[in-house]
């Protein structure tokens, strides 16, 4: 609460027009629903602009279908990431709009219709085993009412495919990069675009990869400007942030 | 250079605008200077939208001298990152314009001046003793034509030193978050504004710190959205990077 | 034994109130009970105020059930953590009070009925996932008989949902927080109460989150003062300790 | 600030008994005091009841002696941890109650006198290279107005010496263990005692010992209940976590 | 093959008693035997005293099946450690001496009976989850003929248990301690006995325990002397080295 | 595109033996064919002497089929390394010339066939558990038309193996060493031959192997000259870098 | 102390031959001397066959020469490991006996002469940087009694340095084996010879020798029998464990 | 020594061309010369084409003096790497043919001249802080015969560079690729070329790079083939591999 509401909020209350109890509740409305096992955070959209999503990685199905079946009692658009198929199946008995975009594990139930984004955030990826962080990221950016622009399969071993590619990933405004093994491939884009870099390091590798340390290490340390770097796997934080900046 | 250069190239080739060799030579030019110990990217301005800047460290006095005296002799603006008292004499000797910041361990040289941005960057720390770092984060900004604003020891031990500066902080369009030790300032930032967060760990800290080691893992896994990482006490990527967001 | 205890042994000795053999074998009387594959400390609750707890992992349902009916032959009462539902039947058939609380993974049997205490423990939670550890520490803080406030969900990305429960996290007298990922909220509640805080990482998280080990070390760094650390997912350590305190 | 204090302010504000202006100002103030670098916490007492202790570590003597300086126009004492030689001249020549423990790194500055409490903390170390973590602690834990008990060189190569000294060990409230090396003594100390336990891993040891990391892994993963642990070498930590457990 | 062995063949060359194919002949043969997927060492006996022991993780049922045919062409013993059942099974139908011994993961097949040591092993262990382990050292031992005393469940938690057996585990010549998690009694033991302490660190435990690093770095910094440390889990590597300096 | 070629392309534009539009489209041919999940890159071929392998770990069977499918179109021999029976099932059904070495997880198909090397590539290997690497980096340098020499399980516990092969490995021109545990037997090769030694280390190995991070570091600090190494277990690499020699 | 010597005491107190005070004391007599910072250990040699041994790493040169300056009020003779030319000077002062062994940094005072033992302990180098802590070894078991035979520089990558030496080698009756960067010696010695074999690894190396982590690591994962390890750099604890076994 | 040579000797024997004791000794001549410290291994050459290298690495002044003054007594070549200044004085002293190589810290002593190789080897680098490692490949490289060409500063920043100098690059044999921060350089240059391609990581970078670890695992999970890796800094082993492959 920003203190010109504070202001308002105690001029209210000397001119009688709001009462005290009221006003104290008025402190914490909009807040958040508790359901127990877990509490949603209404207020988010209010403070950051986007609604709260669900991350559903270590909730029970009941648990995920409970938080949904609260949040439809709003009218706001959900997402909700690494979920199951069993999930998804709960969620549809209960909101028939839900669906399952199931290489990114992403159920999403669009209510209110968006306006896309005249500009475009491109999704890369060095490889085909990359995909479904890609794709997390793209359905998230794409669910937040972004246009995106998919270019899969450019890694640095055969470096002519990303130059071939490279007009259409300059004419977007921001760039997700997704690469496991080495994770080169952020370091060669920073270094071709005048974009904004969110890097993506993925499990995919083996050995010396260490599930995705030499990509994550790789994309810290990288000699290339306006790169940064998200969570191993972490397609969703990457398409929050670059759909955050695109649509500055 | 794009497929309307090239196309361009080739017509005035046909056309014979321009010889053989010419045509050649035109695809290497702009390109880099060679000066045997270190190859100045001229063309970076071109791909990226911003001039070469010198990494210092690993690097001699004199390799420095030399870059600088290069790069005088176009009209452009020089930064040089990680210098030391010493690389600043030497480059004061042949550039009276160059200037030191001390704390930021940064050279700069500005011959043509910017327009500032109307937009604002915040520059974040959690403790007084990650200011070094931040400081080369509001320079560089600065130095690329961004306006900052400074809000130092704000950290989650006291955090409503934090909430009193949140006005200023989330009037800013891209917020810069510097923090060491367990680094969970970007995670409430982040939790708290509807802009992107460019977190950077410092190695302040000890013991389980192990160089800044917990606070790069605490921001990674950072469950609040809209935030990404830089390497450890890089300063000078998080300015590089928010700047080149907040002028989209 | 205490030297007073010793001299006194002696006067009993010296006295003839009891014989040589007698007196060597009180030294070892109390002590353990040897199953072959476990040696059950008889001896403990004397030493340390508490009986001896049945750390499960690692052992066949036949050694706990074992472990188990040795143990009702005293009348104490046992906890069984991280016990699974198998040995839950085949420890419930010899003896029927067992009680299986499943989340926690604890099994336990009540005989002698204590007093609550007056004052109570908080157990708070980051996310929803945190939940089984955080049951773990709660079944086994109560198991000890201490009253315990439970405050799920209430993590750093939505913080003024934990600000809303302050009241009642400050009204304990020991505060138990359990978060993964980041594990950046034992560094928040510390800077908020005057209690002392036990920080319980848990393996809550993907990728640079190295089950667990971003959590551990944010919290070991944890720039709030009064905040000490058990092992990854050691609900029961957090508990046991926390009830130790809230008993002092 | 309470909710009940908050209908207060608000009953005042509706009252006419304070201005709007005041009021918002009321809400901030005992907040901080800024000096550009730091912003000192005089809100921490009311909040955790402890004053602001400063970390000398990273910081300019400079620095240090501006916030003593401030903090000195209140009343309260002052605890500077990490402190050098230089920092203690420093300050000296602004407040001649300065005191230096030299061993334990610290400067305190005693301004009101604290009754000392009944009960005592044990601080006890393995080894003879833990007595500065040791002295930290227990010059830490004095400072709050703890009575301490020093138990030195007791580790477990010799642990008939830890036996002998029990008695003095089993009289305190906490104990604060400190260890170096595969870091031991806390579980042993842990099996022998009805008392919470604080372990401070030490970076005493080479080799394997990694810095403190083989006793850190050590004290967590100890199979003793009711030990938690601190950052390598943070006796500030344990001597102010003990403190609080002791004064409950 | 020792010089004097060496001179002795070259004499006999020269007298004529051998030829010289045969005498390059003899200098591969007690050598090995080529199954082509391995490559038995028949040497071993002669070199180091003891014969070749099968290893099985990761042969396949097949692989040590063979292996096994071709040593009982031999009148050797034969020890198959970290073996199946079903590797069990197949050695059984080609030998019927087969015996395996479920806890230690061990098939022996003894032919040659051995005199029993009048020295004793000790094999200790802190928990009831280190027994399969110290059962491998223990069964490797007994079958290369050493008298073996176990002693189970004596951990640091209840350390009047390990006084308790203090003067069975100090009649051994070398005593084998086996402990997970921090991993300090082979400490203890160490300061107590005046005989050589092999450790073993095992991966029982878990969160910071990291699969026996937590154990194995507190075994390699004891600030005991006399004991030295074999890898994570390794019984049977440890049973051999006990043995031989038994037998010494 | 080398200059000549650069070069000769103008001059033939010149000349109007190419249109304009030819002439770009030229500089993107024998490029890649876009399969959407994929690129395939037929121009590797040109560019580094080898058509390109298929990894099929992260990619589904469809994808690796469809892949095959297009490379058919072609007359190119194709290896698809890390592959399941399912994929050769598969792959098999639209080529019958499909092969599936089994414990090399390769699917090949030779359409083309080639001369063999006269010069030999030995494989060697540490035990018997290390031969599914050593056997994919035998196929792949075959495949690639390498005579191939396997000289399996002579370790370093019996190194009198591994002299017994010398000659045989000696008369390799290059030499692939394939190790797992503590990955000492490259340093002992390479300290023997004079011939270039490919290190491959292998997560054969428990506890302190680390999954083959032990016999990494080892073969990377080989006190040995002429060894350089691959990733962990990867085969495939080994064979191709030694081919890549072998053919010089 | 034994049961027998328990018995033995308990009966004198009866039979009026020793006051119940004086009984008292004695179990606590021949314990240890509290000089404050350090408690020196006069029980050990009773409990362990062998005086405590100083280690003067993280000592001050007072404490060091007040723990020396105590023992010598006993007859026994004093081993100071890891001492430095100051405390040497300092020791020398009180004791002019006191000699100093610069390369393996030692203090020894030897006041009673042992007779040395017949058989030999081998202390064999892989490099010559390795020297430093070989000595230590040596010295230790010297100091201790036993016969030690050098054998230096004979690493992995000549190894037939190695195989000159192998008689003396052989001829030991414990071998003692300092490596660096792989540490692959004691695994081809453990695969030579029928003794137990001390491994020593050392932070000699770079880069991915991780100051000894390579050589500690490959040591532990030596698929050679009859191998130990002790930690980093610890030529004390190998020569002592050595001394140990070669006089059982 | 081969068979061949072993059968011949055996002639000789049985011929009387040579004595027992003679032929015994010459199983050991050529072997090596023993100064105590170090053991010169002069069989190296015959066994591995290549005399022994000094690595003054934890040598002293007076140890690299006395391998120098011994190996003189040969007419050899010499090479002392990782050499410093005052080696470099102690050896000009005794042989004024010695050169130092500052940057690449290297003492050569050239007697006999080689003829160059017709083929190059390209040494490149990533930036201009890798070149001390560079040179230390490309000297080592020259020392043994082979043509060097130099390719510094040309990392994946400014990418373009490397296209520039590509031809020269490929005109090698084999390259050399030395790259410190992410390590992508070799990825990209085994991508473009039909050469083996040796990688040799550097400690250049900070933070995240944790000296050299970053682009170390970088160039191991290279998605590129035919790419080797040496340890980090190695330029001496990766200009040993490379002469060794060039001259093939």
């Amino acid at each position: 609460m920003r203190p010109e509401e504070l202001k308002q909020l105690f001029t209210s209350v000397r001119n009688g027009e709001i009462g005290i109890d009221d006003a104290v509740k008025k402190l914490k409305e909009f807040s958040f629903t508790d359901l127990g096992h877990s509490k949603i955070d209404n207020h988010r959209e209010l403070r950051t602009g986007y609604p709260e999503v669900i991350f559903c990685s270590g909730k029970t199905v009941d648990q995920v279908r409970d938080i949904v079946q609260h949040m439809l009692t709003g009218n706001q658009n959900i997402l909700a990431t690494r979920a199951t198929e069993k999930m998804y199946t709960a969620v549809k008995k209960i909101c028939d709009e839900a669906k399952f975009h199931a290489l990114a594990r992403i159920i999403s139930i669009k209510r209110t219709q968006q306006k896309l984004t005249q500009t475009t955030i491109a999704v890369v990826t060095a490889g085909t085993s990359d995909i479904p962080v890609a794709e997390e990221a793209a359905v998230t950016a794409e669910f937040f009412g972004n246009r995106v622009s998919r270019v899969f399969d450019v890694g640095v071993a055969g470096i002519h495919r990303l130059y071939n590619k490279l007009p259409e990933i300059r004419n977007a405004r921001v760039i997700v990069v997704v690469a496991g093994m080495e994770g080169a491939l952020p370091s060669i884009v920073g270094g071709l675009v005048d974009k904004p870099v969110i890097a993506v390091p993925t499990s995919v590798g083996y050995g010396a990869s260490f599930n995705g340390l030499s990509a994550l290490l790789g994309m810290l340390t990288s000699c290339a400007s306006g790169v940064s770097v998200v969570n191993i796997d972490n397609g969703f934080g990457a398409g929050y942030m670059a759909g955050m900046i695109n649509k500055l």
